[in-house]
C-alpha cells in the first residue's frame, strides 16, 4: 500500500498521470534515428521530451543529455570531464557525503588517472560549508562536484556560494541534484553550476532513466560511444517510452511542487513534534528549516533502539517502509552510515537511527496510521528492553 | 501499422504479451536495494528475470548483468577488459563491419591507452574468415571482438570458430550478439565466447535495457561506479519494469522461435524471388544459405535506382518502412553504408541498395502487400529514369 510507503528517498511510486502516459505510449516503437514515419514519430517524442525537461529544469534542450540515469549521469560527468587531463596532475574537490557514484568514481579516477581529491567535512547538522569547500580549492583544481541535497538527512548543501567561487576562478562545477529534482525549484540559471545530475524514479517517474545538464561551454567526451545518439555526447537508442514517462513525471512535479512541499513540510514537524512526546531524547540528525533542508526528509535517533530493529518491525508489523541509511549500500554488507559517521554521530547513534522519507502520495491519514504504528512499536521495543 | 514495417534490425515493436505484463508491473516500484517488502518484491522481480533470461542464453545467472542496452554492453566489455593494460602495450583483434559502439571504442580506448587494433576484412558477401582473424593475433593481443550477426546484411559470422582459438591461445573473447539474440537459438555453453552483448528491443522488448554474459572465470572493471548493484559491477537502481518485459520478451522469442524463423526464412525467398522477376539484376548483397544468414534480414541493390528515394517513396506513399544503411548512422549527415563499402561495393551499388527486415508481427499479407507496393514504386521509378 502506497500510503504506508515512508521510503521515498530509496525509490518512487509512478505516479497515476505517468503510468498512463507511459501506457498509451508503449506502441510507439520506433527507433528515433530512422529517418521513416515510424520513426520520427518517435524521434519527435524525444524532442518533446527533451524540451519539457529543459522547460522544468530552466536550462536550453541542446544542454540536457538523456542517460539510464543518475548514477551513470555521475559517472559520465567525472570521467568525461576529469580525462582531458589525464598525465598531467590535476584535483577534485568534493565531499565526504557524495552518493558513491560521485565518491567511488572520484577515487577510481584519480587513482587510475593520477589525480587527487580533497573531500571536504561536513558539520554535525550535515552541511557542507561554501567556505571549506573554497579554501579546497588548489591552483591544479579541475573540478568540483557537491552535492545538492542529501539522501539521507534532507540537508541542502549551498550550491550557489559554491558555483560563483568556482565560476570566479574558471572550475567546472558539478552537483549531484539526484535527491533535489522534483523536490525543490530548480532553476538551472540562478543555480550557477556547470552541469547537474538527475533521476526520473526519484520524482515518481520511470527508472532506468536520468539526464546530465552541462552548460554549451563545456564538451565531455563520452562515457558511452557508438551511434552517436544525444548530440553525438551518450550513444544508444533512445529510451522512447521511458522519455515520454519522464517528460509526465516532471511536469506533474513542477505542478504540484508548492502544495507538495507544503504539505510535507506540514508532516515532517508533525512526526517529529509527536515524536519528541514519545522520545524525549529523539535526535534529529540535521537541521529543521525550511530553507535548508529537503521537506520529505526525516532522519531520527531514537536513543537505545536498534534502527534496523526498529525498520524491520514496522515493516513486518504494519507494512511500513522506512530505511536505515541509503537503499545504495544495502545490498552490500551491513555497513554504519557513512553520512552520519561524518556528522560525527558515534556508533550507537548510528545504530539507533532512521530515515522517514515522503513524497506525493503521502497524506494526513498515512501520517497519522504512521504516527500510531511508532507508538506501538516504541511501546514494544521498551519494553522488550533491560530497565 | 504494425504490417507495414520492415525494419525489425533498427528496432522492434512490443510485444503484447510484453506490453501486458510491463502495464501489470507498472506498479512495482520498490528499489530491489531497499531491505523491506516493497524493496524485496522488486528484488524478487530482478532475479527471476535474471534466471529466466540467463535460462534463455544458456548461462549462469551470476554470469549476467544486465545494462541500458547494447552500446553500453560493448563500451563496457571493451573498456572494461581492456583497463588493465592500460600502460603496457596490447593489441584487439575486431572486424570492418562491427558497429559503431565497437569500432568506435576500440579506437577510442586504443588512441586514448596507447593500443592497437587489427580491423579484418570481410569478403563480397560480408562474411568474415576465422582463419583472418586467427592470422591477425599477435602475441600481444588480449581482446578479440568480433559481431555475431551484421546489422545491414544479417550474415552470421563463424563465432563458433574463432572462440575456439581464442580460447586455445588464452585470449579473451567477446562477440556482439545485438542483432542475432531472439533471431537465431543461441546456446552460450556451446558457443564458447568469454562475454555476449545483446539488447532487449532488437526482440519485441523494452528499449533501454540489454545485458552483457561474462565468464565467471574473468573479472571487468565497471564502467558505471557507484552503489554496487549488478555483482558489485554496474552500478545504478536497476530498471525493474523493464526487465520485467525483458524477460518476457525472451521467453517469447524462445517459444516462437522456430516458428519465426521458419517463416522469415520462407518470407525472404519469396521476396527475393520476385523481386527478381521484376528487376533482373538484382544484386543480393550477402550469402543466401540459411546456416549464415539470419532469417529475417534482406539487404538488396536495385541498380538505377537510389535506395534513399526509394525508401521514402515507400514510407510516404504506402506507409511501408524499409531502411538505408543502419538507423545508428542516419541520423549524422548521409554517410555510405560502411558495411557495404567494406564488401567491395562501389558507390552507385551502394546508393541504390535498400534493407529490409522483418520480425515476429509480418506475416503473408504483409509480403504480398510489401511486394505489391515494390511492384508499384518500380515501375514509378524506372518510367521516371532516363533511358
Amino acid at each position: 500500500m502506497i500510503g504506508r510507503y515512508f521510503d521515498y528517498n530509496a525509490t518512487t511510486p509512478l505516479h497515476p498521470l505517468v503510468s498512463e502516459v507511459m501506457t498509451q505510449a508503449l506502441d510507439t516503437y520506433g527507433n528515433p534515428s530512422s529517418v521513416h514515419n515510424v520513426g520520427m514519430s518517435a524521434k519527435d517524442a524525444v524532442v518533446s521530451a527533451r524540451q519539457q525537461i529543459a522547460a522544468f529544469l530552466q536550462c536550453e534542450p541542446d544542454e540536457l543529455y538523456f542517460t539510464s540515469g543518475g548514477s551513470e549521469s555521475n559517472n559520465w560527468v567525472i570521467k568525461g570531464y576529469l580525462n582531458r587531463w589525464s598525465g598531467s596532475p590535476f584535483h577534485a574537490v568534493s565531499s565526504v557525503i557524495e552518493h558513491p557514484s560521485v565518491r567511488d568514481t572520484l577515487r577510481y579516477w584519480c587513482q587510475s588517472a593520477g589525480g587527487e581529491v580533497t573531500f571536504v567535512p561536513v558539520d554535525e547538522i550535515g552541511c557542507i560549508s561554501a567556505q571549506k569547500v573554497i579554501d579546497a580549492i588548489r591552483p591544479d583544481t579541475k573540478l568540483i562536484t557537491i552535492m545538492l541535497a542529501n539522501n539521507e538527512t534532507g540537508v541542502i548543501q549551498p550550491i550557489q556560494e559554491i558555483a560563483a567561487a568556482a565560476k570566479s576562478r574558471g572550475i567546472f562545477f558539478h552537483t549531484d541534484a539526484v535527491q533535489a529534482v522534483g523536490k525543490m525549484p530548480i532553476r538551472l540559471q540562478e543555480l550557477g553550476v556547470d552541469a547537474l545530475s538527475f533521476s526520473i524514479h526519484k520524482l515518481c517517474g520511470p527508472k532506468g532513466v536520468g539526464g546530465l545538464y552541462v552548460n554549451k561551454a563545456y564538451a565531455l567526451e563520452p562515457l558511452i560511444h557508438g551511434g552517436g545518439q544525444e548530440m553525438g555526447l551518450r550513444s544508444g537508442t533512445e529510451n522512447v517510452v521511458s522519455l515520454i514517462g519522464a517528460a509526465e513525471a516532471c511536469r506533474v512535479a513542477q505542478m504540484d511542487m508548492a502544495f507538495v512541499q507544503a504539505k510535507l513540510f506540514a508532516y515532517k514537524h508533525r512526526i517529529i513534534d509527536q515524536l519528541r512526546l514519545l522520545v524525549p531524547n529523539l535526535k534529529v540528525n540535521g537541521p529543521m528549516g525550511s530553507g535548508c533542508t529537503l521537506a520529505n526528509t526525516i532522519n531520527i535517533g531514537i536513543p537505545g533502539i536498534r534502527g534496523e530493529a526498529l525498520a524491520a518491525y514496522l515493516d513486518q508489523r504494519f507494512g511500513i517502509a522506512v530505511s536505515v541509511g541509503s537503499a545504495c549500500s544495502s545490498n552490500q554488507e551491513k555497513k554504519l552510515s557513512y553520512v552520519l559517521q561524518e556528522m560525527g554521530l558515534d556508533e550507537d547513534e548510528i545504530r539507533s537511527s532512521v530515515r522517514i522519507s515522503m513524497g506525493a502520495f503521502t497524506n494526513e491519514s498515512d501520517v497519522g496510521y504512521f504516527l500510531q504504528c511508532m507508538e506501538h512499536s516504541l511501546v514494544h521495543f521498551y519494553h522488550c528492553m533491560p530497565s
